[in-house]
Order: structure tokens, then C-alpha cells, then sequence
């Protein structure tokens, strides 16, 4: 056995136990010094000087004194909201948003400014994204939470702070990152929207498996685009060059008409919003779900048509990835209670299962990736309290 | 800092630092002891004394010595090959197999009995594997080769030492690991055949990506099923029910007939072994391969049929999973020179890729799952010794 003491394993060690300490505030608080030894398998001293650090970071606070098992009072634990703050960004096709969510993941300012993005120069549209930031940060600023950094969701590939190529913006080797970090003075990391709309639906989203939270699942993003998002033990995977979870671009009609992608017969090009809209004859989601709460023929036949192709590419995703669930966000969130039934029975023409396969549906909606962007920035906080530390002014 | 000295944790430790030494040594060997002190971090006494423990186990041997950096000889340290062996045993739809590899992986025995077992009782085809796992365990004796435990690859679903499903050989709940344990007195696992041709496709396939062993691929196995094993940082991925990697029913065909699974449009019922020699109008595999190396026009067409189905299956592996390759193994591999084109154009036109993607063909064919099921055995002798020690009589 060999145990070596240089100051760098002392620093390494220190690191991973403020993280280990923070996690299990994160996960349990309120709780106790005493209950956080017994669950990290630290020493009750090493807890207490680990916790004096993390509440003089201001990333614990202390509540009011809680009965121990034994019935004495010992003051409890929890994350201070205040202590770090994470600001998430979106740029999508038809729309930007900002959130700033504290450290315990709640928002604390949200705003969606609506507008076709794809006919405008990159230039403008990343312009606005800084306004949007800016006022976002002052608005943290204001509430007094300390933003730690910010991360951006992208309708696209997102490869060390360039968007690679977003399709449906017509964007291609972007180096928004930069911009933004320009912009805002904040540390700025992009991801795909489909990604963080998958993590923020599993933080945020409220979905269990077997009485754990859901950590193993399938997101589909409907937006102008079809995305998805795959999670797999509570990680999100991303294949070997950072493309997986290409939803929308499953084959779902092998001999259907070209996508936009170069390919032929994907679920993008089938179920997209704008041949939704098209075969609903009608403008707008908005259009599209009232003439469905009306029974419009029209609007119902392209829904279920939608959820019929829907069917087809989520059979082909349970037969490869055996997920615990899939999860229904976007613009197939809005559009379930038309659409659900004819996805489910296309899964099981498709994959002939007995028991039809768990299909939820998002409640977070079309904020579910701003959500998850904010949220991966105070995650990154508590995974790593030192790093956190560290760069601190 | 927290250093606790209990015994559970130096016996745990140990194990571990065992698991480091012959790792290195089964990586890089053969290699000198103060070389494995260097890449492991562990101190030269510490070394010594692993080493010590695991020569008079019998797994490291010492080569002759080699000069070192510094012209002083060294003793090189490698695997002994006979320190421990690993049985592979196979039933299939047509065959069953079993083969013996030494610590090094090298196949010391190889047997394939051809036979269809699909209309014979399970206790007959379940006493002919037995039969079939002595004599390669007698073999084993006779070569001085310890056998360290078995694992059966299975066409089907295995939990838990029992085949839960195997739709072509038309099993469901067969307690086949005790079955083979009382035949042989081994310790028995069972596994996937299509993710143990994975790994066996990975351990001993030869193939590399970017100049390092292949790590994120999917393996395609063509027997008379169709079967996939996704590979992800170089483990088997699994999904949550164990039942991720099913290739052969993605869907190709969505208004096609029904397939076996009792889906619909599978790929395994539009390009599987059965329906290729159908419209080749011939009923063996050596028969096909005979027409088509003579240029029979309706073999050749059956056979790239067949290609642009499975083109339209992995377009859609390629999207969701974004695999830095793809394995043809089994029938696929014996198929290839006829196969490929058909399925490389039909990837082409679905995905939209300008780059064709990595399209490999399998070295090993048929022998890929056995070899994997004998390499996982000796695998996980190195991967824990300590374990395998305290197993031994």
C-alpha cells in the first residue's frame, strides 16, 4: 500500500472533499455536520472545516436548529440560493431567451424575445443575444446573486465554443462563445439545445422511475427543428464526434423527399412544425392548437400524421437504446393531447410491444433548454466548489 | 484530509494495486518493473512485492532480460499465458460453439458443431452445449490450461444466468447458466451474442481508429437473426433493460410485413439470412455465396437489397448514436463484396453525408461472439485478480 502526501494530492484531496460535502448538501439539506460524516464517510472534524469553508464561500447556509435522531438540536444545512448564480442563454430558430436560475436551481428571471431569427445577419442576431444577456445580468446583479458563468443553447453543433453549423439558422463556423464573453464579461460555454433541454427536463422536469428520479430517457425536442436528447445515467450521450441524438433526422419514410440535412425521408422533414403547419393550413402554433381544440379535421389528420411518423422513429430509438422513457418537450409538449395516441400506436404496430412504452410529456415545455443552460452553470458550481472558488475575483 | 487505515480498506486496496500491475503488464508488456512504477504511480517496493504475489499466482511470467534506457538489463515482465483460461461457448440458430483462450486472448481450441436447433427440444440442444463444453474443457486440461470460469453467448435477452428470450430459437426462460454449472463445474455467465461479437470484434478484430483501438462503434452481426452490439468508450452499452443494440428491429420498411418479433417493417424481416436466400431462390449461405461469386443476377440483387435496408437502418444508428465506425460481422462480413456498395449509397442518400462513413468489415465473421465470451472471462481475470485468487481451490 502506498499512501503519498505531496501538496498537490493535499490540494486534489481537499477539492474532491468540498465537492463531496457540497453534493450532499445539494442532495439532502437540510441536514446536518453529523448526518453529511455518516454519508460521506469523512470524519465529523473534516466535515466541520470543509462546511466553515463552504459557508465563508457563501455556498451554505445555516437554518434554524432541526431534532436530531437522539432529539438534540443541531443546525442544519442547506445550499445558499444566494451564493452562485447560473445564467442560461437560447438562440433558436424562432425565438432568444435568458434565464438566471440561484444555486439551488430556481429561476429568478426569465424572458423570451419572440422573432424569426433565419433571414437576419449573424452579426444582429448575436447582438441582441448580448442585449438580452446584459439585461439578464443586471437583473441577477439587482437581486444580488453572483452569476458564475453562462452557458448558451444552440440549435445546432457545438464544438469548444463554435457553433460548427446550425442548419435551420443557416449558421455555420460561429464563434459565439467569444462574442458573448465579450459582450457580458461572464465565462461562456455552448450546447446543443436538445441536450440541455434533455438535462434541464431531468433536474427540473419532475419525472421518476421507479421511485428514483428519471436518469435514463430519451427527450424530443420539437421546435422549428426535431431534436433529441439522450441521457444515459444521468449523463447526456454524445456519441464520438458530439453528433448523437440526431432525432429528427432518423429515417422514418426510406423513400420520402430530400431534408434539408442532404438525406432523404427523416423525421424532420415528415413531422417538422412547418409541414405540420402546411398540412393544417394554417400559420402559426397558435392557429394550429386552436383549430385542434376546435376539432378541425384538417389540423387533427396532420398532428396524428405527425405522431404516426413520430411513432415510427421512437420505435427505432427503443429498439437501439432500450431507454426507462421517453419524454415529449417542445412543440410536441403543446401538441400531446392530439398527438400521443397516434404515436403510441404506431409503437407498437412498429415494435410489437405488449405493454406500450412510458411516453411522457414535458411540463417545462419550450423552456426546458434555457433551463437546463442555466442549470448546467450552478451544477458545474456544486461538481466543483474549488474550480468555482478559485476563479473568484 | 481524511486517511483511514482499516484492514477492509488495505485488503481493498491490495486488490486494486494487483488489478494496476497486471493491467499495465497485459497493456504494455512485455515491460521492466520500474517501468510499471512509472506508469502506474505506485512505488518500486510496492511493485516488486505486487509482482512477487502475482508471478506465484501464475499470471505474469518473466521474459529474458531486455536492455533498459540505461543499457543496465532488466527482467521483462508479461502475461503468462497459461495462468489462467477462459471458455467460450456459443448456441446459436444453426450451430453451437465453444472456445478456450489463454490469458493473452490467443485461441488454444475451437470447435463449431452445425446443426439447426431450432425445432429440437431445449434439454437436448442444452445436453449437446455441455457435451460441446467438456470436450473443450478436457482440451483444456490436456494443454495445462486452468479454466477461470465459462460465459455462453445466446441469441437472445440473458438476465441473471437465465435466457430470458431468444425468439429465433424460439426459447423463454430457460435456466441454462445452472444447466451448464452442473454439467461442468464451472462458474457459468451468459450474454448477448451480438454485444460479445462486439467485444470480441474489439478485443481481437485489429481494427483503429485515429491511431488507437476502436472504442465507439456498433457492431452488426448477421446470423440468421440480425444483431447489434453498441460499443461506447470501449464497455457494451446496454440501455436499462439490457435489451439496447436490437439492429435487426429498427425500422426500415414502415408499412412493411410483419416481422417475427411481432412488429412491423424490422429490418431482420426485410434483409435477414432467410429472406435473402428466399429471393435468391437458393437455401444455403454457401450456395448464395457460390451464385454470387458467379455473378447470378438474383443473388446479386437479393444481396444489395438486403444492403440498402441495412443502409437505411444504420443511417439512422449513424444519427442517434454518432459511432466512429461500423462493423459488418457474421453473414455481412461473408456478404461484403456484394453488400457494401449497395449500403454505403444507401447511407449516402439517407443521411445526406458527404463523407462516406466508416463502413469496416469484420475479420473474424462468425467467431467473433465465442471469441468474446472466452475473452470476457479472461478479461475479468485481469481486470481483478485478487478476486480470481481468493476463487481458486
Amino acid at each position: 500500500m502506498t499512501v503519498r502526501t505531496e501538496p498537490s494530492q493535499h490540494a486534489g484531496m481537499r477539492a474532491s472533499n468540498l465537492a463531496l460535502v457540497l453534493g450532499e448538501v445539494a442532495r439532502t439539506g437540510p441536514v446536518s455536520r453529523a448526518r453529511v460524516a455518516v454519508h460521506t464517510g469523512l470524519t465529523k472534524s473534516s466535515v466541520s472545516g470543509l462546511v466553515t469553508d463552504l459557508i465563508s464561500a457563501g455556498l451554505i447556509g445555516e437554518s434554524a436548529p432541526a431534532a436530531t435522531e437522539r432529539g438534540r438540536p443541531a443546525t442544519a444545512l442547506t445550499l445558499a440560493p444566494g451564493g452562485a448564480a447560473g445564467l442560461g442563454l437560447e438562440i433558436n430558430v424562432d425565438y432568444l431567451a435568458a434565464m438566471v436560475t440561484d444555486l439551488t436551481g430556481a429561476p429568478r428571471y426569465h424572458h423570451v424575445v419572440s422573432r424569426d431569427n433565419r433571414d437576419r445577419e449573424v452579426d444582429e442576431v448575436v447582438a441582441d443575444l448580448i442585449e438580452v444577456a446584459r439585461t439578464a445580468a443586471a437583473s441577477a446583479t439587482s437581486q444580488g446573486l453572483p452569476l458564475a458563468a453562462a452557458c448558451v443553447a444552440v440549435p445546432g453543433l457545438a464544438v469548444d465554443g463554435i457553433v460548427v453549423r446550425a442548419p435551420n439558422l443557416g449558421w455555420a463556423h460561429v464563434d459565439l462563445a467569444a462574442a458573448i464573453h465579450e459582450g457580458t464579461g461572464l465565462e461562456v460555454d455552448l450546447e446543443n439545445e436538445a441536450n440541455l433541454a434533455a438535462l434541464g427536463e431531468m433536474w427540473f422536469g419532475g419525472h421518476e422511475h421507479e421511485g428514483a428520479p428519471l436518469r435514463d430517457f430519451v427527450h424530443v425536442s420539437g421546435e422549428i427543428g426535431i431534436g433529441g436528447g439522450i441521457v444515459v445515467g444521468g449523463e447526456v450521450f454524445r456519441g464520438a464526434h458530439a453528433g448523437a441524438g440526431e432525432l429528427g433526422h432518423v429515417v422514418v419514410a426510406p423513400d420520402g423527399p430530400r431534408c434539408g440535412c442532404g438525406g432523404h425521408g427523416c423525421l424532420e422533414r415528415m413531422a417538422g412544425q412547418q409541414e405540420i403547419l402546411a398540412r393544417a393550413q394554417v400559420a402559426t402554433m397558435a392557429e394550429l392548437t386552436q383549430a385542434c381544440e376546435a376539432g378541425d379535421r384538417a389540423a387533427l389528420d396532420a398532428v396524428a400524421d405527425a405522431g404516426r411518423h413520430l411513432g415510427v422513429a421512437l420505435s427505432s430509438v427503443l429498439t437501439l437504446l432500450d431507454p426507462a422513457a421517453i419524454v415529449l418537450g417542445g412543440a410536441f409538449a403543446t401538441l400531446a393531447p392530439w398527438l400521443t395516441t397516434a404515436t403510441a400506436a404506431s409503437i407498437s404496430h412498429h415494435t410489437g410491444a405488449a405493454e406500450p412504452p412510458r411516453l411522457l410529456v414535458s411540463g417545462l415545455g419550450s423552456d426546458a433548454a434555457v433551463r437546463g443552460a442555466a442549470g448546467t452553470v450552478v451544477r458545474r458550481v456544486i461538481a466543483d466548489p474549488a474550480a468555482h472558488l478559485a476563479r473568484r475575483p
